[in-house]
């Protein structure tokens, strides 16, 4: 079967061009270290790459929260990802609870940004910082988050982006989040 | 790799207790003609039943438009799905358009119920409908729909659920839809 055109892997292990530099569990169990990330692409997915210890799946797609004002900001403002000056990179693996599921859209929509600012937050850190998020809990197999989102920047951006999740990891949002693995890369080549 | 718990799949061939009664293209491609559909839940996903044509899958997910006040009252009025009395059933498979897709939350909210009255419509023909939606455009695979509704009333709903569809393609939210297949189903046994 093809697989979906928005479909990417994050596979731990030995190869890739990012280095991982550091990986916390901030909530739940851990992952595996590993000393490498390798992204594979729509079309590269079904490839395992050599010492793999574990892989990812995400597929990126429409936005649940952004309403129209904001989500015209984040396309203006917004950088690509592989900018050659973007060097520092952040996987964020995130799973949320059964009580988070199972909320209203309104109800998310008001913790999300009303309460926790998560899209403004993420908004003072633009262009410095670009961002694809990644949608696990739809996928055919039982997956171990329900987000990957990966970031990536510049290295005189590092300390702004430590802040930037420490803000969200304060909010109200994240109380809801009951699983979290957090890894910093750098990229070498 | 374990497969996500809320996945079903729709197989159409020659097996399966719901009896095909019509199925017709009402927008884009047909789907191919079969005799029956089987229905395999959550274990099952990973069988192809014998005969089978087509398999489409789909994952049973959050609400993506419902606010508190309308997914209390559906919870309190929906019934379930297997009652003995609901002989008859419907596989509605609909894609929509990628202008659909590239459309903020709110955009996307205002047109299902603000001006297509999606979920009232819906609302009108509780408890006589039950109903699950299915999600298909974030599998990990390259799926022929978007989404997978599957319907069950009693016989003596027919002519209702009829009007119930015929409304909701007279509404806005249908210009956004590109493919639709619908099946009519009677169950045996």
């Amino acid at each position: 079967m093809l697989a979906n055109p928005r479909l990417f892997v994050f596979a731990g292990g030995e190869s890739g061009r990012w280095r991982v530099a550091r990986m916390a569990a901030i909530a739940g169990a851990p992952l595996e270290a590993v000393a490498r990330i390798e992204i594979l692409g729509p079309g590269e997915v079904s490839t395992r790459p050599a010492g793999c210890r574990w892989m990812l799946h995400g597929v990126a797609s429409n936005e649940r929260y952004v309403v129209r004002a904001e989500k015209s900001e984040l396309l203006a403002r917004q950088p690509p990802l592989g900018r050659p000056d973007a060097g520092r990179a952040a996987l964020i693996a995130i799973r949320k609870s059964e009580r988070w599921w199972a909320l209203a859209q309104d109800e998310r929509r008001e913790i999300v940004e009303e309460r926790s600012q998560h899209i403004r937050i993420g908004m003072k850190h633009l262009p410095a910082v670009a961002r694809r998020l990644h949608h696990c809990r739809d996928l055919g197999t039982a997956e171990p988050f329900d987000f990957l989102t990966w970031f990536e920047y510049p290295a005189g951006h590092a300390a702004a982006f430590d802040e930037l999740v420490a803000e969200l990891r304060r909010s109200e949002e994240w109380r809801y989040v009951e699983r979290e693995v957090d890894l910093r890369l750098e990229r070498e080549c």
